[in-house]
């Protein structure tokens, strides 16, 4: 797993809340996440299975980011993380990664993808649990900041 | 999806912890998980990806059981969830859905496994975004609570 499996992740995101929300974010720097923690308040998960490649992404968010977006899109704007904020994330978790999923099957990297989990909860953090190296990629917004991880077995 | 998908699980779980790490957990009522939130301060997570379904695993522990799981395996307690406790969830998680898919495999529901993803944070919630329903399995133990969530597409 190299820096290049990230970036159709990355234009997949910023795409997708460009288009859907119409909201940017500015990448930060992309690295291979070690000791480091990063936190977010609503995350969504998915797991990729491919014939040579197994792995997994998540993109999580900031509240505060999570509702402008959903605002953005859906023209609501809840007080905190409901049930329409966790469906909206999973959605957009679907939506990034079948965009990334076009691309890197374009590369000749295929995998199909599970079905999208969405973790809420002040803080928390994730970890990837794979033989491969995570690699995480920062955002940020006028509105708080996203980060995506993504790790792959080879 | 009905809740006999759920039982693989189940049995897994109690036998996993129950030859690695000495630790009896006593199953509760399954049941189809509607508005209710069931919290875990860490969870393993893990996509299932087949010819025919496609569904998300997890496993959420409360801290206090994880820990003495811990230190039932390993023989260290540490003071919190650190690396050390979330591999070892990765590997639970991994281990319980391995002998799932076993069992599932034999009834002719085959599936292959994402690589696990573990959430630690106080109390988060977990919503698996699939189109069947979502089983929820509570578990007690003299150590804290743990429950799994199953879902799959069909």
């Amino acid at each position: 797993m190299n820096v290049e499996y990230i970036n159709p992740f990355l234009s997949s995101l910023v795409n997708v809340l460009s288009t859907m929300a119409n909201t940017k974010i500015v990448p930060g720097q992309p690295r291979v996440k070690k000791d480091e923690v990063a936190q977010g308040d609503v995350s969504g998960l998915i797991g990729m299975v491919g014939p040579t490649m197994k792995g997994s992404f998540s993109v999580s968010f900031d509240e505060s980011l999570a509702i402008e977006i959903m605002f953005r899109m859906l023209g609501e704007k809840p007080a905190g993380i409901n049930a329409d904020v966790t469906d909206m994330v999973g959605e957009i978790t679907n939506m990034v990664t079948g965009g990334a999923k076009r691309i890197l099957g374009e590369k000749g990297y295929e995998f199909s993808m599970a079905t999208p989990i969405v973790v809420s909860g002040k803080n928390h953090t994730i970890t990837h649990k794979c033989d491969g190296p995570t690699i995480l990629m920062p955002f940020n917004s006028d509105f708080g900041k996203v980060h995506i991880e993504v790790s792959f077995d080879k």
